[in-house]
């Protein structure tokens, strides 16, 4: 099934970005899903919450545990997550007398929220290269062509003569705020998501900041009280999503309206008709603004979603997964995109 | 890839409805295109418009085509579409003399928009179907609990007595009326696609009319002048999807409110905690609303892009392809997911 | 104050319209419920749930009926309408013994929806006479034009020629369409909105049928069963508002697209610029893309609040008044903008 | 006129905002229009881009000037802005031989992005107080009831004994998250705009950097480029509008869902109902949700206008000035509103 465009087998060559979806496929989720139990019990066992031997059995059987998938889809269907019926799988398979110390103290949010942050993390790492490729490109566009004439446009009116270098400017000084805002944000985004039942790591008595930060630092993410009902700093990451991408579709549009009469711009490897052979339709540009669209249209589900009742909202939560993914692989796409359409100008200015 | 939780292996239990999906795979999308071709050659060859023979003879070959579909992907990132290189396959496939046949008249936007319409005509009466069920299901609670006392709740307050039958008839009359607005709009929606370049059908000279027609007719499809850069029709469509799953958003989020408690309510199959055992989570009645405000999201986006300028806007009409297939899976599973809920009601008021 | 450009002295002359604004002042406000309440205890007596005299006291008294607007903002900040201290005053006009008779058996949602409901009836009206303003000024302009060459843009590229009259057709039939689509959808609009207390007319007894619909008869509404959770015909309506900013901002956009060069087409009246008087900026043409797109942003909102939680949602209603009505100024401004830009072409083609 | 709650003479006591909405009145906004002009004269004349005297004479006429607010309006329907109305007002006034001294190298852009910038700053500082102020009450109902019970509620379903201060955090937390962010973009957003008709400040020649410096200071604004076209920065600050509104949001969503039953809690000064006296409507809660969903809804059209095209696009401006003073405005109420329902808060937990 290819519902979506960023899973469709061929309209993920233009609108996809394979190295932030495969962060998204089941296999990833489920390794990260892992990787939270294993570090768990190792860290409740550092702590003595659990017994050292039922934390070593429990990790190595993780290291060879392949879930069975069938069941998962069933448990998701009646529960909402997978969690309970992966974890009920994991209990099997390490058996007594340590299942039960599988999982212990946590909840599904736990899992699901943690492995999304755990993932989230080279994703992150991934954009802020791509932002850093498209801003040397544009530098490379400004020193090239930076000192030619064009035709300033203001209100969709030829305006004054400006220079190539203040449009490219235009383009490149709001990723440069990207990257300053993305720098700001990723210590309280990047952190681990721990709180048991209701939040309150009740199983886990005096010991629970112990564990939490001994299982924050074996994930490689920050320590922070439980935020499970507190979901700002995935909607302030989906805001800077769609900041990036906003960013580029105007680039975008920019070089569509450029592209009208090609009298100030030339770029290559155009898009070909199917009823048209002369034609070079300027693709990456367009997908450009139709993904800064895109993006722009989910960030209002996002905020809707900050609106999470209580200690924990199926709804808002649920609502979270059919639009964060996406726009987090839009965003790749645009970055992706506009390095490479930035590559197509062989010209610019006059 | 499963970027989409429509697309998902684990989460397309819960959230995603396979009849719909079914049609907006990439092998339905492209047996619905070859379809298009087909009947195109067939509609020209009827009207003189190109030779008996290269029609019988791209048909023929039509029966047994299979794309090269890594070639497609390719013919995606560079084009924007498939179509381009879909047709040159087909041409190659059917050879000389009759190659040249392949498509006349015809642009990519022909092919993809009306290969859409001939996927949502099943895809409407399967709504058109599922909307019926969920009005028997509401109708049989009314009649079995109707009779019943509920405590109205107004402004998330007790207010007055109320009957089971108050309830469920503002669950049900919604319903009705979306089937009254679907069949208003079906005509409109599910009509052909047929403009050549740039909308004039400027190839088929004074057999343009009987060509459209003939066409539409062998597709099953209402004929319409070109309608390709005038997407009211499909915008109205989304706004209906979305005002069929809000309604049962709200079915939805009163379940959940009623379960809070359990006083007035009695559900069976509700969902497990990984944490609580005794947790019955209300999980459907959860995912009906963020299945509402995952449309009402999206909705968002397929108005913007009724804002397609001149013949044909890469951009908007990309920005459609992100959204609209979502937006029916999501409404089919809340149509699903309604049904299902209406029929885990144990016992309903007191 | 003035948060709102179209109650904002200034801006409103661009992006408001006084026709459908007057309508959403206080005072037409305060006089619509005011017509409901008399309407009320008329229907009332006639069928004898009050009595005559008390029916003729209270209109007598609310023929020269002026609240103390210092009391009703009070109320409003306190119980979120304004219905309740309203009733208040009223009664308090109306003395004993007739006073208790004032708004019997109605409750705040009763006055409030159905105030509503009264004022968008003459707002349809006057959509669907801009509505054929708009068409008559297409028509005007492809008998006029419609006959001379245009370059075909598809995907912001000269494509092949095409008439004058084909892009006109483009900007006129979707209009068409949504005079259909008004005349299907406003019989479930412009119905009245009459429940009591949590909407089963408890009061009333078994006049509650007969009482709906003489009150239905005397405001010139349709009669129809309550439908103060059901808000179906309300978002209905706003997304047909959307549809129809949403053709007139690709009519604007395809207008600011040919004002670039000025090659096919003259406009009069363009506005001028503070720095650069030779300017001729297509203002009106922006101002449709702006308000296509804000009518698109709004929609979304109006979904979301189809969830409107068991009898009554403060929450979700609360949200429609924060957007139902900049919608309807919204399209009603395109039209009027729409019209005049359709008439300031001076020519189109070549 | 009355289109928008937050202007509406009786519903803005519930869901406007005095304090903030008095900076986008008609006279807030000419007054910080006359400033920007009155700095740049004294700014010029210091670098010597002017003469001094001119400079002296247009402030001398700046400190007594009213415009003419009926040309102001013809202004804004012609030009779709009303800067060159007023500048050619403000000429007359100053009359020669200083006249063409005014806006002097200056666009009606850098009038109304700095005009707007300059009336955030309070706004800015007014968001800032009025967050520590919430902090502080949701620290005081930690402090007293804290240590209290409550039943933690997950998925809308009773999970295990949590205390108030649990919850109390969740409200809490998020908001000194938001005074960090606001402090982070607080430097980036409050900065001047001066570009001149293109961006490029062209008239100013080597004295362009010094005179937006020297505008800058004098305004209390930081230095920057121009930004006329990057509208990041305002978008960041809408997304901490909504972030804000979507945290106030799940407070009042939490109150309403805990009023329900009122076992956990005890509110004072709840909203009446005209049908059902006894009632005690949570109507600030209610009105919360509503404000947080207004804000999400509008933030998908901020984030569309960041595809700002070229040196100026009209179509994505205006649809700035159509969304976020309503933004600013909502996000106010917001935080008045959560401060006074903390307050009603007579008891919490047991």
């Amino acid at each position: 099934m290819t519902i979506s465009p960023f899973d469709h087998p061929l309209l993920s060559s233009l609108l996809g970005d394979e190295e932030t979806a495969r962060h998204f496929s089941v296999e990833a989720e489920i390794a990260a899903m892992l990787a939270f139990e294993g570090a768990l019990v190792e860290a409740e066992a550092e702590s003595g919450a659990i017994a050292k031997d039922a934390a070593a059995a429990i990790v190595s059987t993780l290291s060879s545990f392949r879930p069975d998938t069938a069941l998962l889809r069933a448990g998701v269907a009646k529960d909402g997550v997978m969690v309970p019926e992966l974890v009920r799988q994991i209990r099997a398979a390490v058996a007594e007398p340590h299942g039960a110390s599988v999982h212990f103290g946590a909840t599904s949010q736990d899992v699901i929220d943690t492995a999304l942050v755990l993932r989230l993390k080279p994703v992150v790492e991934h954009l802020g290269l791509l932002l850093t490729e498209n801003i040397v490109r544009f530098a490379a566009l400004e020193q090239r062509f930076g000192g030619r004439a064009l035709t300033g446009m203001t209100r969709m009116q030829p305006a004054i003569p400006i220079q190539v270098s203040d449009r490219v400017t235009a383009w490149r000084a709001p990723l440069q705020r990207h990257q300053e805002r993305l720098s700001e944000q990723s210590g309280r985004l990047l952190a681990v998501q721990f709180g048991g039942a209701a939040g309150t790591l009740d199983r886990l008595g005096d010991k629970a900041q112990a564990v939490r930060a001994a299982l924050a630092a074996r994930l490689g993410l920050g320590d922070a009280p439980q935020w499970h009902s507190q979901r700002d700093t995935l909607a302030d990451f989906a805001s800077w999503l769609s900041l990036v991408a906003g960013s580029l579709g105007k680039f975008g549009q920019d070089i569509a309206l450029m592209a009208q009469d090609g009298a100030e711009i030339e770029l290559s490897g155009g898009g070909g008709s199917s009823a048209m052979p002369h034609k070079q339709n300027p693709v990456k540009a367009e997908a450009l603004v139709a993904l800064a669209r895109f993006n722009a249209t989910q960030l209002c589900g996002i905020h809707q979603a900050v609106v999470h009742e209580l200690e924990r909202s199926g709804a808002a939560w649920t609502l979270e997964w059919l639009l964060l993914p996406q726009m987090v692989v839009a965003t790749a796409a645009s970055l992706r995109l506009a390095a490479e359409l930035a590559g197509q100008i062989e010209s610019l200015g006059r």
